[in-house]
């Protein structure tokens, strides 16, 4: 399992991470319960401030905590954790410690309750920004209010949820930059 | 350029094309107008009925054809596209008809005004489903009400944008199907 020395990173360039689609962990805490789930819908909405939508179904355990708390944490996990996000997704923190059950190591956040997984890439530390659809959709829209990651690996190796049990590994980096009008990076 | 022999896909199933988190082509058409945006900011949001937001700026000489004719069309490039991908993004569709200038194959679309574009991995007709976050956020949710893609490849090389001109290029696959418990795939 890597270590990562991580550090600040603006908020306004989490889309560095999301954008490119991968399946995450997302923490939250309520009273004296915390949890964790696996998420692959959500989407980047907007640079500054730096929000994110969020699909977290009323059927998963931390709906409730999200919801109340008004907080998450989105962290970001690399393939040698896939095995962990898929037993993650499996089980319902209804009726088991996912946190013990994985042997999570986490760490406190500075900006809101739920725990940092420090096993996993980066953490964006978030805020409820706007619930309108949630009662719909399920949807939340957070404000990402604190970030962490390493300088170094610079691009992760994500795994992205394909369904029916296929992961899509990040491949390589495909630099187009020359080939962008300035502005529109 | 490859060409993909497509059939009908089930709209209930193109979360395995879209969460993995490409960036896809919106073709729109409005009146005698139609154009094509880049776009990597979108998410699926529900199974049945198909649903899937997307973030179409204002800014985007699209915004207002998707908004005026509530339809539009989600393509999904791959990695072969990826110079024309930058290059759609780079330039507006208020100066230019982009179809013309990137020799776009089209064809026409079963359901909506807006045209496919043939060369892309698979096409996703969409409607429009709740405007109620465009004012706000710029945020349409589409349902997809017809879908095409090839059987073969099953696994597109698909492109997912990191910001800052770099792209990631979508990876092996790791099918971890014995991992999962039955229902939760």
């Amino acid at each position: 399992m890597p270590t990562y020395k991580k550090r600040d990173f603006p908020v306004s360039e989490i889309r560095r991470f999301l954008e490119p689609g991968p399946v995450v962990l997302v923490s939250s805490a309520w009273k004296n319960e915390r949890n964790v789930m696996t998420m692959g819908w959500h989407m980047v909405i907007e640079f500054v401030p730096s929000l994110v939508g969020c699909l977290i179904s009323s059927s998963n355990h931390s709906h409730e905590l999200v919801r109340r708390s008004k907080e998450c944490v989105i962290n970001i996990p690399t393939v040698d954790l896939a095995a962990t996000v898929v037993g993650i997704g499996n089980c319902s923190g209804a009726s088991v410690d996912k946190f013990e059950k994985f042997k999570l190591k986490t760490a406190p956040a500075q900006e809101v309750g739920a725990p940092l997984i420090a096993d996993c890439y980066a953490n964006l530390e978030c805020r409820l920004s706007d619930a309108r659809l949630r009662e719909k959709y399920d949807l939340f829209i957070f404000e990402v209010v604190k970030a962490h990651a390493p300088a170094t690996p610079k691009y992760p190796k994500t795994i992205h949820y394909r369904g029916d049990g296929v992961f899509m590994v990040a491949g390589r980096s495909l630099n187009l930059r020359h080939k962008f009008r300035p502005g529109m990076l």
